[in-house]
């Protein structure tokens, strides 16, 4: 029997039942299973795992509800520049790209580079010129911009403050990342991650997830793993790639491994948030630390799962 | 008995003694002399490993042989752009630079990152105007000229070729790249990493030096890593961490450890360089699957090497 899933999260934080309107939660659960449902049809048909994810955080970055592509939040300098990064299990391929701006889909170009490019990582107006010579889809201003992520930037435009993701006035944390992991017929996994940072962000800083190995990594080996949090934390304890290690040298399976990174290393860090993982046998898991993670699985065996809480 | 030391390297690639004229090497010799003298002088005074390896570094990029700081290649474009990054084992504190211009020590901006800034990464101008606030030393474009890499990229520019250092006429391969580990005596142990990059690189192309986790890594419980060599199999393979885990979790000693990773690792992804190492009980390394590695050591056992080939 070939086993095959798709899982997905799109952002974890302080995400309170009470906070959140019925609509709103609605409108969520309905983003992540438009996600699940696009990247599940291209694995149900002898798609890739590579495909799937990359469907999947399409739908997110095109879903202007999460913080990547489309309703990305806006830097200090009232730009919207988001990173991405994927990766296949199968060759370890990987490609990544940071601080770019007007592209639709930041998933596509992290794959480009991927797959066109001698590269791992493009950064900036260079991967934005790459994207152009390639045929990457770009959009205007106009196109990013959602009056919510704008309010949110005009609360603390001005101040050093940074933050994370919304809920900037209640003091509460959210990691607007998107990602998805997959496994497929094949047996081959992979990884993807995209994100449009933080709000009122400054010094080109640079999060996890466009850094192969933190946010992002895969490997037919161990685990595909896709990340979101407090983004320093993150690339201190080398994240993704460490639940690999766990699994390849110390023999943990993926749901120990994940559950020694997210709930002991992490901490230890201060790394507030969560991530997404499969294996190659068809495990799947989906952990965090903070009080929520927007999340949802789909495999072949019939389960599904959208969830937002703890 | 307290233990210290310090390991520097200048770069690896294809680097032949009868391609190097007396000269050369002996100038080549006396800088990494002067970078271990200048680092090894900190750790006998009592100076933490986090100081010795970022003096070392220093005097690397201030040095116009080796590709970082002053003497940096030129990128596509004509400019000259830096990366650098370090990490401080005793506390996983870790700060990254990448694409920076005008910055005399990359290295030290890094430094301020990690010890002045709640960011890991920053990139491009962002990075270049927190250095203006922190007071960071820069220079103009002059500085960083050197005559030598000017007529290196004269001879691909307009080409769509890239070269990760010099040799382009006999299609040889060096990767310039320049970092220190260090030990000091209270058994904190630290890692630095500074390149000018690719000569005619485009597109904004990132390499492992900045990345934590590939490029540099540091760990009280395992290692300090900083690695040299063609960058895009260095992220894949997240190598400087992938040396701590299999310490870590597999129990393997330092030497073993990069021995896996430089001669097993790397090579299955056509990975050409080299890397060193040190853990708190004072073991060295320093390991390259190149022809050569510009490289140097010195422990307060009275060792002393500096080598440059096989």
């Amino acid at each position: 029997m070939l086993n095959y899933s798709l899982v997905i999260h799109g952002g974890a934080g302080t995400i309170l039942k009470n906070q959140i309107t019925d609509e709103q939660e609605k409108a969520y659960r309905k983003g992540l299973e438009d996600a699940l449902n696009t990247g599940y049809a291209l694995l149900d048909k002898g798609g890739s795992a590579v495909d799937a994810v990359r469907a999947a955080v399409c739908s997110l970055e095109d879903n202007i509800l999460f913080n990547a592509g489309r309703g990305s939040v806006f830097a200090k300098d009232g730009s919207q520049e988001m990173d991405a990064s994927i990766m296949n299990g199968q060759n370890l391929m990987a490609g990544a790209v940071s601080a770019v701006r007007n592209i639709r889909n930041p998933v596509q170009l992290a794959y480009a580079v991927m797959t066109q490019s001698q590269h791992v990582m493009l950064s900036g107006q260079g991967a934005f010129d790459f994207a152009k010579l390639y045929g990457i889809k770009t959009e205007p201003d106009e196109y990013f911009f959602s009056q919510f992520r704008y309010d949110q930037w005009k609360q603390i435009q001005g101040s050093d403050k940074t933050a994370l993701d919304h809920n900037i006035i209640t003091g509460e944390k959210k990691f607007g990342t998107v990602g998805a992991v997959a496994l497929d017929m094949k047996g081959n996994i992979a990884a993807a991650t995209s994100t449009g940072g933080m709000t009122n962000k400054q010094f080109g800083r640079v999060g996890d997830s466009p850094i192969i190995g933190a946010g992002t990594y895969a490997n037919n080996k161990t685990c595909a793993i896709s990340c979101t949090g407090h983004g320093e934390p993150f690339i201190r304890a080398v994240t993704a790639y460490d639940v690999s290690c766990l699994m390849e040298y110390k023999g943990l399976s993926l749901h120990d491994a994940m559950h020694v990174v997210v709930h002991d290393k992490l901490l230890k860090l201060d790394g507030e948030g969560g991530m997404i993982g499969v294996d190659a046998k068809g495990n799947t898991a989906m952990m965090f630390n903070s009080e929520g993670m927007y999340r949802g699985l789909k495999k072949n065996s019939g389960e599904i799962e959208i969830a937002i809480y703890k």
